[in-house]
């Protein structure tokens, strides 16, 4: 496990606000370890920094009284969804309250004319799309995980379909929220647009819980599309593969997700989906619109595919074969995962600019290479976005230096090449460091707004700008 | 006129200040009564707050050192663009320097492969666009009037495209930005999304040059579309047209602009630009696809008209009768200040969800009827977004009065249907008590972080937030 910092912890506060919120919310209080130690960081090699509490509010009101407790005795709230981020966000670094947002967890009005919905921030993207679909409607936003639209929102999530349909920022109206003072507010209304004073919704998206939590959602939907394509075409190297990438953006087929997969990852998807892909660089396509406009993203992109040496070119729009193919994606961690069974898979996140995409992707398979590190690759590559799943040895000392340095020469490049040190992941505790060799002098206005809204820095403390001074 | 708060002027500092710019700037620091006057608020109602002097930098290195010397002598810092905003921006209630973006007009790189470009903030958007047309490449956002990149970016502008494309939000990367006390941040990367920290780059959009001043811009393009094809469409009633757009949003047909003109707008141009409409509620289109794609696009839109009783269907894909529509449309303004020459046009703006936006028309012009006033109708629909461009003549104080109740009557139904106060103009002067029905308590926390960057309150003072306790 990486170390993680802890933070002073204020027992006597701890102590008197789980006596107060035992005494409002018995058994909707949880304090075994079992539980809090769910409620820490599960994934990745971040050490467990369980919270000394859960609590599970169903209502906006209720978390208000919670924070507002918790702001009285200067506990830290950490809020809790699914739990599936990846950089220690829901960590309690100085202990405290985890406020597992889960049980609030209903949609709680659909809006079909306005293509809009009111959701609770327990609701996972899976429910919704599930409630949608009989109206026609669907939610874009697919970060791999069934996550919880509110965590989502938080760390400002985004996945396959962003290169169309953008990311979180793009597809929140407006959010209610419980300030680090235990108000309520609304950012915004329903209106599709509006220039009325700081887009304060923006601001909580993103900030992971440390500026307040987020109680309800007001989300932008999506008509399905008439038809939906698929394609998939393997590529003689990664350099050709990106360009072709490259030219379908600048080209303005609006594809719906355009995903790269390196040679390794090819075998893993292989060996665990029981395909029989060509074991070299690979890129799988999704298309939306009319159906003849699907057909005809699918044919200029097997002419830009063709232009970059693309090979085994296949569109379908059969539903059957459009899963099996897009399952076979979104079960690329648990395939690469067989690739050395045992090992703990790390995943890294980076985001560059698309015409550095293939230097960028080149370099880090052989900056594994040389490390000897096991390290397959997908990418959301529309966006320059690329994830690499190291499968480490966590018994192996040198193995696990080997791998953060292999992290920290990661991020650093895709800074050197005007890229983001994360595209979707977040900051938490993993990156913080990062953040500053990103932003530099910006950090400080971020802190600054921080000490503004929770001076007393009880919201997620230890998260995004702990080590900004 | 309207009376504009004013507010407490630090003479000595100003005189001082004013005297340090001086010696720096030369000529390029000018405090003759002309300048100044064309440096406060010139359009709609709100009274003209002149600065004391108008100083015009060349570099963001001078814009920092500008604001170090305000930030240090407590003297009020205007950025100013092309001074087109509509709620009193530009005006400078306490006096101080108006800070005149226009000589840092650079286009300073365009990444073609990337789709984006790095701009200075007094580039305009027809000017990017002359820029960008060699290439294949244009920027999307349009608020009509030709406005500095920087300005948009403060106000959040948006427009005729915004239905497709966004507004301003949506299509800046990264700023940098001079900050209250003379710091030059960067917001971001070049990369097209990320989840690197707070999102400042959305906080400084649409603050108003309130929390700091916009030096660099970098910003999202895209490829010109293969074809553009127009569409018109007369409906027989406001009804009937806005369900039209309602059905065609809800179709998910990508319109890149889908613009309503109530009946007297519809007169105003037929009469001011030489065109023959039936003078019932008039929608005007664009399309952008490939060749088959936009045909498809206006067939599927025309269809829909039919259904809701549309008549006087046209498409055109010449650029010659589509150029002569938009030209139309652009000259609204001064269409509409023909049907009653002398007066002076007040542009308001709201929007709504648009569901609410049939019956939002229809009872404003109810009730510009039941005050007797002159007020054509014009709005981006796609977006639930319309303008009433009231005709007042000055000298009537019961007129001005009568129009003043007309705007706070708009509002306050705007808000009562979900809507903003504001959908593209900004709060400025103009809309303080709105913002503050509309968002409540969220307001304090914009509050607390304007207090929190800039706690001399040097920064565009008055605007936004001044009615905030």
């Amino acid at each position: 496990m990486v170390q993680a910092t802890a933070l002073p912890r204020n027992e006597a506060g701890i102590e008197t606000v789980i006596g107060v919120l035992k005494q409002r919310f018995g058994d909707r209080l949880q304090t075994s370890a079992a539980i809090r130690e769910q409620h820490g960081h599960t994934t990745t090699w971040i050490e467990n920094q369980s919270p000394d509490a859960v609590v599970f509010p169903h209502t906006t009101q209720e978390v208000s009284d919670i924070v507002k407790t918790c702001a009285a005795h200067r506990v830290p709230v950490i809020p809790f969804g699914t739990g599936t981020s990846l950089e220690g966000h829901v960590n309690a670094p100085a202990g405290g309250i985890s406020v597992d947002l889960m049980q609030m967890d209903k949609v709680l009005a659909v809006h079909a004319e306005d293509l809009d919905c009111v959701v609770q921030p327990g609701v996972t993207r899976e429910a919704l799309n599930t409630h949608l679909r009989d109206q026609g409607l669907f939610f874009p936003i697919d970060p791999g995980a069934n996550a919880s639209l509110g965590g989502m929102a938080a760390t400002r999530a985004s996945g396959t379909n962003a290169v169309r349909y953008g990311t979180m920022k793009d597809n929140v109206l407006s959010l209610e929220a419980v300030m680090p003072d235990g108000q309520i507010i609304r950012t915004g209304r329903r209106a599709k647009k509006s220039s009325a004073g700081y887009d304060l919704a923006r601001l909580l998206i993103g900030a992971e819980g440390t500026l307040g939590i987020i109680t309800e959602l007001t989300l932008r939907l999506q008509g399905i599309p008439e038809a939906i394509s698929s394609a998939r075409c393997s590529f003689p190297t990664v350099d050709a593969a990106c360009r072709a990438v490259m030219m379908t953006i600048q080209y303005g087929i609006p594809v719906a997700r355009i995903e790269f997969l390196d040679e390794m990852s090819v075998q893993a998807a292989n060996a665990y989906s029981g395909l029989s892909l060509p074991e070299t660089p690979l890129l799988l396509l999704e298309f939306h619109g009319s159906e003849s406009g699907a057909v005809e993203q699918a044919e200029t992109f097997g002419q830009i595919a063709e232009e970059f040496g693309g090979t085994d070119f296949a569109a379908t729009s059969t539903t059957e074969e459009r899963n099996k193919l897009w399952q076979a994606r979104h079960d690329m961690y648990w395939a690469c995962l067989q690739l050395r069974p045992g090992a703990r898979g790390i995943s890294t996140d980076v985001c560059v600019p698309i015409s550095r995409l293939a230097e960028c992707v080149t370099e880090t398979q052989q900056k594994a290479a040389d490390l000897g590190l096991l390290a397959p690759m997908v990418g959301h590559v529309g966006d320059g976005n690329f994830h690499t799943l190291l499968l480490i040895d966590m018994e192996n000392a040198d193995e696990v230096a080997k791998a953060e340095e292999f992290v920290g020469w990661l991020n650093d490049m895709a800074i050197s090449m005007e890229g983001t040190c994360t595209g979707e992941h977040g900051i938490g505790q993993g990156k913080q460091l990062y953040l500053i060799k990103e932003l530099g002098a910006a950090t400080k206005y971020m802190a600054a707004i921080k000490a503004a809204l929770d001076p007393e820095n009880i919201m997620n403390p230890g998260k995004i700008l702990s080590d900004v001074t």
